[in-house]
């Protein structure tokens, strides 16, 4: 199996920030996704993504994703970084589509290229054990396997993808590699627990390493008509043609994501199972168990006086908070826009969007 | 006795509006205390206090006292009213000193005056009783007494005065009116509680009606010093020296209630107890029970999205509010401050404001 040091010059990142999450409203908006915010210290979640990539790959090989209202946005964010390598989407059309077209850039530049293809929008605590993660996909995904990054389930969720492991393959960098058995989309309830109670499974994290050649062969195999598409685009990346081109036949691209699309038949795939601290931040409550809180439960950014408040989050970096006797609340204050939930409910935040979207709001979206 | 009639044009209404409180905060500020804030329906409740007096008394001889910060506020609430007697405290230094300011006021119109001493901040639900117990007050007042308004104790409240009721006087406009035994200031729960069991207590509403010469009469006798320095503004009323001779004595001015400086130990007063359902807005919770709530017992001025949420107060005129599972909570939104806390805690909102005073918070006071 080759090391990764000896494909190192032909890793890419491709960094997918095209999200349009809701579930951080009011924080997050349609202008300002998610992967766009300093949830989490002092860096966005889209500068964090890009900075644990960097020890492995140089910012000149990063390829970053994302809608084209975004792109300034995603430059603003990078440009202390180095990264310019951005891919403006005309528009979502799921990550399917995202991942040809970044294919086709990396198979362009290096036709060995393996591409490393990660969130904007996920929280990984440990750094060095994603690092090491992905050298081992990168040596897996070098002969020629499609990775996908597996996450130990610690409760029976029924918002997440799940892999079943197969046939043990070996030892990478310290890390099993299995054969993947079978991709199982969103469960059921019982599904769920069955999964979680088997210990055969992983959460599909979204995270996958494989050579952009690989997966185009995937892509020409099982989506001809999305392929076809990515070729046109292909022919005329570089030439004056390049963006009437995308524009015009990204029109016709049907939505699908890469796991429908291409990993449930796809052949030769293998999950590492990774146990990197991996949190898709899916709700303020979640968040809220990511942040230090003070003596009280609280966790507290901007200006507050809390009297007889417990175990609630309140963030208003622009005006003064005052709470009296309140417990497990998630008290979110942006300029046009007051949030205020019980913690277990924050997964509802959702609905307060859709509320808005059907009263016409969309200042507020 | 003589009637109201007889009497009517020598009536004059002295409205205090002198108040700084800060229960209600956010909303209420130095700047903008509670009568100077449209609470309950369309007009503020210096508004109300002056429409509900017009009926018994002209415009031209209702008298406003208030701090001279807030001169320009009344002017502008009450100019539509006509009102623009305007009396300006220095500072505040109690009611007695307002109160005698106002006799004066008034003696000096009228030697025979009759002066209708109401609060500005206070709700009174039953308008046509409060006008009919005026005019009863009038009635006895006339006659030389010290007229208080007494209101039938609901609860065993250890935040308001107490008035023990003696002899039965007789009946004036339907209305009995009795002998004051005693005036007790804020008792202790227990007696408290053994006031409101013996059914022979009103509290004490703060609202006066006496002659301007009886009142004074009394301030000279129990209130020497303070009299003194109100004859010293009197020879200076109308004369080009009225502000400096103000502002002088004014500093020396002792501060006090008319409860413990007058009411304690004066002579021939008189109780009449009154149903007019009186209510002092002590606080975000009691304010609330005198809104309309909706089927979810929720009250909301402004713009919000309330999923699964009760027994909630929601004021935020400029921002949108969503609210996901809160229960028996006030939230108040204004431009610099948001307050959210349970409703049984809303009386805690004093140690905010004491809270944000250590800290030098002046603009958010």
């Amino acid at each position: 199996m080759p090391t990764f040091e000896s494909c190192r010059r032909s890793v890419y990142g491709f960094i997918m920030a095209g999200g349009v999450g809701t579930r951080l409203w009011p924080r997050s908006r349609k202008a300002t996704p998610k992967q766009f915010l300093d949830l989490i210290g002092p860096r966005t979640m889209l500068q964090e993504a890009h900075r644990r990539l960097q020890p492995l790959i140089p910012a000149e090989r990063i390829l970053i994703s994302t809608g084209r209202e975004h792109v300034s946005l995603v430059r603003d964010q990078l440009s202390a970084a180095g990264a310019e390598k951005v891919l403006a989407e005309p528009d979502g059309r799921g990550t399917a589509p995202a991942i040809g077209l970044g294919a086709l850039q990396v198979r362009a530049r290096d036709p060995d290229g393996i591409m490393v293809v990660v969130t904007a929008d996920h929280y990984i605590a440990d750094v060095p054990a994603f690092q090491r993660a992905l050298r081992a996909a990168v040596e897996v995904a070098a002969s020629g396997r499609l990775v996908t990054l597996g996450i130990e389930p610690t409760f029976p969720s029924t918002g997440y993808g799940y892999i079943q492991r197969g046939e043990r393959l070996g030892s990478v960098e310290g890390l099993d590699v299995y054969h993947v058995e079978r991709f199982t989309e969103k469960p059921d309830p019982a599904a769920a627990q069955a999964f979680l109670d088997s210990g055969a499974y992983s959460w599909n994290s979204g995270m996958f390493v494989w050579r952009a050649s690989t997966i185009l062969a995937e892509f020409e195999r099982q989506m001809p008509a999305l392929y076809a598409q990515l070729r046109e685009i292909e022919a005329a990346l570089g030439t004056e043609d390049e963006g009437t081109v995308l524009e015009r036949v990204w029109a016709g691209v049907a939505k699908e994501t890469i796991d429908y699309g291409i990993m449930e038949h796809a052949a030769g795939v293998a999950v590492l199972p990774v146990q990197i601290g991996w949190n898709d931040i899916g709700s303020w409550q979640t968040l809220m168990g990511l942040l230090d809180a003070d003596e009280e439960g609280n966790v507290v950014t901007g200006d507050a006086v809390t009297l007889d408040t417990h175990d609630t989050l309140i963030y208003s970096p622009d005006r003064l908070v005052a709470t009296i006797g309140l417990e497990g609340l998630i008290v979110v204050d942006t300029g046009d826009a007051l949030l205020i939930c019980r913690k277990e409910a924050s997964q509802r935040v959702r609905e307060v969007v859709d509320a808005l979207r059907a009263q016409g709001r969309e200042d507020l979206l």
